[in-house]
């Protein structure tokens, strides 16, 4: 066992890439242009001489740059994949050159919605372009190519970082050693948008949100804590739920039969939702929605094993058995598509009751799979069915 | 086959009793009361002379007592469980009896949050005092004596109507020969909670509900029509909506990357949220839902198989497959717990991909277990355990 301590980065730094000034802006897949775009990323561990260790990590939805470690001492919490990335880690930081990069369209250090337009010299709100999955990877690549890596070792990540993780293994198969996607899939399903469409609904239809013009004025905290509340239920599953907070009411034995909050479970969404508006952009929650929505790796020809064939990595695809926004199946067509393409590929179901959070609980099941597959990709690799 | 001519019990009229005028209020389980007490009712089919051919249908969250037939002739559409009710249906107006009973608490023609209030002239709003899936249950049980029916030959519910049939069985044990509780729990389960408190909660923070003091005023339909939307996610299966709507965009094939909607599932449940908001009252949806909330058969012992002990009815429980927000583990745990009463109990799992509106859409085989069950009530009944 690893002691906090021992196994801490300790103290990072939040970095920042200026690039695509105008007149070179970076061509988006709406057919728009984005520029200039800052980019906010963390490193952890050291690159080796030929930058062949380097492990990009692609965050999940409402994630950030700020993986692991403190960027002050006194940060009451470490970063979001604390539990695996540092000395000894999963994501070894003695071993490997570790990069999580922020995406564009978000609200944490990064170009979205919320930045300054130059154009104007006013927030862009609705003025700023559509962005896809497509596009934030592009905006890594500019980062990794900024760092001089022509080949990552590895690019890894759960849920919408998953899908980053498979469009790079598309967009740029020559840079992609191994991919490890975990609870994804590679098109969203109609249920998953469906809770988008909801949350999105729910911002848009706050008087506060002012068709995204509310920057310097009251957000629109009513309708993003509604969607944040929403996106919590798909994040846990019934049986965790059950767990978690059963039928319990919040701080008394008997219902006291009013509509002051009464059980726990509702306790637990209402302080999601609140803390969630502190910290997050409405805007940058339509966009990123929209993003993860129009995702569908299977276009253009409407077959994910042609669209896959691209792909030359070595993929360790790992689900977990009670994801109900990411279930099993989804990440059983990923196998599916690329076995057929006679890719190597690993497939794992962890069983877990944690539903989709499983992805940043799991960690003791998600690190060995990790650990075994990354030594894998050492000269003396073993295969990977074996995994 | 029939044809809706010949199946349709024809032109129904939406009748009324009112009870519990002060100072003779109804006694609720939240320790309060109500009075004067209106309920809305429908009944189709003819009594018989020693009135044992009585069948009670509860209904769902949002329905109403208009179970058959059409009001007018240019009703553009028949009750809603028209398909089940009528002459050579599975509930056979040529045989039975058929009562459809509205709820307490809801907008349909019973008193609910929306009704005047005598003590002030005014609406309930929130002084409406909260009622239980219990206190629906002692409102009908006026009805039914009303009517001099000592005992229902059954009652018959699917979603928020069976917790009423689990609740006749429990609540009045000797009125009730035969209970098909369908697509329902015993105990709303946390995630169905979660769920709700999300949906009241959007109407809460919307500003035109007021404290629900908007009778006479714009009502909270943002609110209303978001609680809606996140319904119907839940009535469907992930199965469902892949084949309903896929990532089909709505009346475009290629997306214009904007917010306007874009995909046919956001724009079916946008429908959903718009069409429900001129029928349905704020009010009525928290109080409604709060009902479900606070179900748990299972209390107060917190044992199951001991508070369905009083229970005396034939039992036949009925689950889908596909549905998640009342799940056949649900529907077991019934049966279960009734089976170690020695309680005379069948049940069926219909495999079906329609999710939790399957109650409503699986017409086929429904009609065939409840026709079967039914049958076993008469004198030369066979072993219900055959079915």
């Amino acid at each position: 066992m690893i002691t906090q301590d021992e196994g801490s980065v300790g103290i990072v730094e939040t970095e920042y890439i200026t690039f695509a000034a105008p007149p070179n802006e970076m061509q988006l897949e709406c057919g728009r242009t984005l520029g200039p775009i800052a980019l906010a990323y963390e490193t952890y561990g050291t690159m080796n001489a030929d930058k062949s260790n380097c492990i990009l990590i692609c965050h999940a939805f409402t994630g950030d740059a700020h993986a692991a470690g403190r960027n002050h001492p006194d940060d009451p919490k470490p970063g979001w994949w604390d539990n695996m990335v540092g000395p000894g880690k999963a994501l070894d930081t003695n071993k490997y050159f570790i990069i999580c990069s922020n995406i564009i369209g978000g609200c944490k250090g990064s170009t979205g919605p919320g930045s300054i337009d130059p154009s104007t010299g006013e927030a862009y709100g609705l003025n700023f372009p559509m962005i896809t999955i497509s596009d934030m990877v592009n905006a890594q690549k500019v980062l990794i190519d900024y760092m001089g890596i022509k080949k990552l070792l590895c690019v890894v990540g759960g849920s919408m970082g998953g899908m980053q993780v498979l469009q790079w293994t598309v967009s740029y198969p020559e840079m992609v050693r191994l991919a490890i996607p975990i609870a994804t899939t590679a098109r969203q399903s109609p249920q998953a948008i469906a809770f988008d469409a909801v949350g999105r609904h729910a911002i848009m239809v706050d008087p506060n949100w002012n068709n995204g013009n509310y920057y310097g004025n009251p957000v629109p905290s009513g309708g993003l804590g509604i969607a944040r509340m929403i996106g919590h239920i798909t994040y846990l599953s019934d049986k965790s739920m059950h767990a978690k907070f059963g039928r319990n009411l919040q701080d008394k034995t008997e219902p006291e039969y009013d509509f002051v909050t009464e059980f726990q479970v509702e306790s637990y969404l209402h302080y999601q939702g609140d803390s969630f508006v502190k910290r997050f952009d409405a805007n940058s929650y339509l966009y990123i929605t929209k993003a993860m929505d129009y995702f569908d790796l299977a276009q253009p020809s409407g077959e994910l094993k042609r669209e896959l064939a691209r792909a030359k990595a070595a993929f360790l695809v790992v689900s977990f058995s009670s994801d109900w926004l990411f279930p099993p199946y989804m990440s059983k067509e990923i196998v599916s598509a690329l076995r057929r393409n006679n890719v190597d590929v690993s497939y794992a179901e962890i069983q877990s009751d944690y539903g989709h959070d499983a992805f940043l609980l799991e960690v003791e099941s998600l690190s060995r799979l990790i650990v075994n597959f990354l030594e894998y990709a050492t000269p003396r690799g073993e295969d990977a069915d074996e995994y």
